[in-house]
């Protein structure tokens, strides 16, 4: 029986290999078991792709109870480590952040992401205020003995105005303050080239997080670049819901079920998506 | 303002149509929404998918809280009629299944799917039991005035013993009954067979339910054996998870990124799923 505290430092030492953790996000159990069946030594949530599912656009207009059932249910039934994407913590400040991820933490998962758009005034968080945050969460970790690891992104890239030298210099300051205050990982969104992504983790010295998108490098890229951890975003979701527009398409107008049965899994195997994983003995 | 009641009624009037109601079934907000987007004149949830995507197996097992509440979601959110698959209602007897079909009413469906498969017993229920929870129903909407569309779905033709005439011959005289007791539709499960729709659909006189699976035949031929619903059952989930193995797969081998990416919806497009769907004005 692995600890909360060990799963915690299980994943962070997932950050510091030679080759990047490659960590998929779910939005619901099914989904978060199929990764964990597939071999991925860890699962995420994504915000957009979690909310959507339960009926909510992404932010934080969702209550935070309904957003925390959805990770406690995924926690609850997932053996490798979990980390929740919390949006920006739901609070204006530490103390309403520092609630936001303790009840994450209760719920099970072990690592979060937290982003300093601010939902509510739609414009980035002061960067000083931002760490703060970061720093409570840390100092929360320690209180509660559970080393939890924190990804901090940033929105600067893409959120704020500036020619693209000075979006990726405000990135880079942004990421630095937040891996002072304790940031485990550092996550500028929308980071995806790859002489940017050489500068910001040259600057760093510590985790970065890119996440999947059109052009981003393949692993082996990235790993020469020296990313510690390739995360998908919303991307499975947002490749589940064009398979369902073709699955669509195909049946409304050809009147065929092709991309519904060829290549799907049965009925025992995603009813076993709904058990905690069997490990065969070794 | 379409009331409940007359969206019973749409639902029900898709049943009589030369051509085959096509019936998706969805297991969260986003798989309805994008199904409706899609052109779907209806929705219907799978309990498989929707137990599993919530860590449930299918069956009973989930609290109906639960259930109802992930059904209520998806009814807040699509404008066309959605059917509730309730699986065998929980409750043994009439009473229990009323009480389950009278919240997932007030969650805003407008059709059920009970089954008479007992999870509990792991047998069918007998006949004249089963037929007396339809009627209950039946009555439920008479007293509650929304003119809900049953679906009965019978599983003798896998869950009974006997040679496959004799199966075939149990699944007729259960429909038959399901049928005089009120249900608008019976539900043949594992019915694909051309010459075994076509003998049930002879019998029947009222709208038969085929699921997709392998080897059903397509559209046109389903409407010329008189099928009047084709539901997805749990195969858009099948088809979902088989995508998501084939990501990991590739992520985790190949270490690129293209089943991710190509074929994928994008941000907006997704978090539009949240929202009630926008019909331009015609």
């Amino acid at each position: 029986m692995t600890t909360q505290s060990e799963k915690a430092e299980e994943f962070r030492r997932l950050h510091h290999q030679p080759r990047p953790l490659l960590l998929p996000n779910a939005w619901d159990v099914a989904s978060a078991r199929a990764f964990e069946n597939a071999g991925f030594p860890a699962v995420a949530t994504s915000s957009a792709a979690l909310l959507v599912s339960l009926g909510y656009p992404d932010g934080e207009k969702i209550p935070r109870r309904e957003m925390v059932g959805a990770i406690a249910r995924i926690a609850q039934r997932v053996a490798i480590p979990l980390s929740a994407d919390v949006v920006a913590g739901f609070g204006r400040g530490p103390r309403g952040v520092v609630g936001t991820v303790r009840q994450v933490l209760r719920a099970g998962a072990v690592g979060v992401n937290l982003e300093d758009y601010d939902p509510v005034g739609e414009r980035l968080f002061p960067v000083r205020g931002q760490a703060r945050k970061i720093q409570a969460i840390r100092e929360l970790g320690r209180s509660l003995e559970v080393p939890l690891v924190i990804n901090a992104r940033t929105d600067a890239l893409w959120k704020s105005p500036g020619t693209p030298e000075e979006l990726l210099r405000e990135t880079i300051r942004r990421c630095i303050a937040y891996r002072d205050a304790g940031a485990d990982c550092v996550y500028p969104m929308r980071l995806t080239e790859a002489e940017s992504i050489q500068t910001v983790v040259e600057a760093l010295q510590c985790p970065v997080n890119v996440m999947v998108r059109k052009g981003l490098p393949p692993v082996a890229e990235l790993e020469r670049l020296g990313v510690k951890r390739v995360s998908f975003g919303p991307s499975a979701a947002y490749a589940t819901m064009g398979l369902l527009q073709r699955i669509s398409q195909e049946v409304l107008t050809e009147g065929t079920f092709h991309s519904l049965v060829d290549g799907a899994i049965g009925f025992e195997e995603l009813n076993q998506l709904a058990l905690p994983r069997v490990v065969p003995p070794s």
